[in-house]
């Protein structure tokens, strides 16, 4: 079973498109650091230093400014896909799925909600950082 | 089951607690408009003008600056929870408990991320809202 998450960003999907990739702009909006800038076949390694965590990431997949396919190399193997639309000038939407939940795990559910809950936390962050300059606003689900 | 939702505000639990009930501030975060202040026994029309929709809550109880109970009048029959902890001096902890979902009902899971994405939302918009000014960052999920 897959996770869609959508959000609507009220700027260019390069702009978009480099805050995910870019490790100098991550922090503003989701993980506090990115090891190096995101390229297919990079292993990344993502920190958050507020919960002294990390774990790394594979690139599988990019297409600048259009398309982002990674899989978490911690805890469950999952893949996700990035997608951005750009249906009008200026305007993205970002469309998020994670696959690999497997409805037969006794945590099938509350791991659905934990990434669900993750996912449209960071998107409304990144949509804070772009649209109205707000770089703090992360890392306050508790 | 219960779908539970707790953000980290650094505003006291005065300002949080007003930005719901008080049909002024509503539409800097969740809804575009609430038809009264919220106290309890009564029944409040909310409404999202950018879906041209509306519906009614029952304002079920009230403790000032602590906790606001009330009933959604239409679809399922949940009642929500939202209690306000102020652990420090203007830090607040909002804790949104949704309560009602079948585990039975064909859509169960689906209403669950549903719901737990509608209130990730509205509690990050009301985050933005309190901390940062932010009155523009609702009705962006798609």
């Amino acid at each position: 079973m897959n996770n869609v998450t959508r959000i609507k960003i009220f700027k260019p999907a390069s702009e978009v498109f480099e805050s995910f990739v870019d490790p100098s702009r991550i922090g503003n909006f989701w993980f506090s650091s990115s090891s190096e800038r995101w390229e297919a076949g990079k292993t990344i390694t993502l920190r958050y230093e507020e919960y002294d965590a990390q774990g790394d990431i594979d690139i599988l997949a990019i297409e600048k400014d259009r398309k982002i396919v990674f899989k978490w190399l911690y805890g469950e193997d999952h893949v996700v896909t990035i997608m951005l639309e750009e249906p009008e000038s200026g305007v993205t939407i970002v469309e998020v799925v994670e696959e690999g939940f497997n409805e037969r795990d006794d945590n099938f559910i509350a791991s659905l909600l934990d990434n669900k809950e993750g996912w449209v936390y960071s998107l409304t962050c990144l949509k804070a950082y772009l649209e109205f300059g707000v770089t703090r606003l992360r890392a306050g689900l508790v």
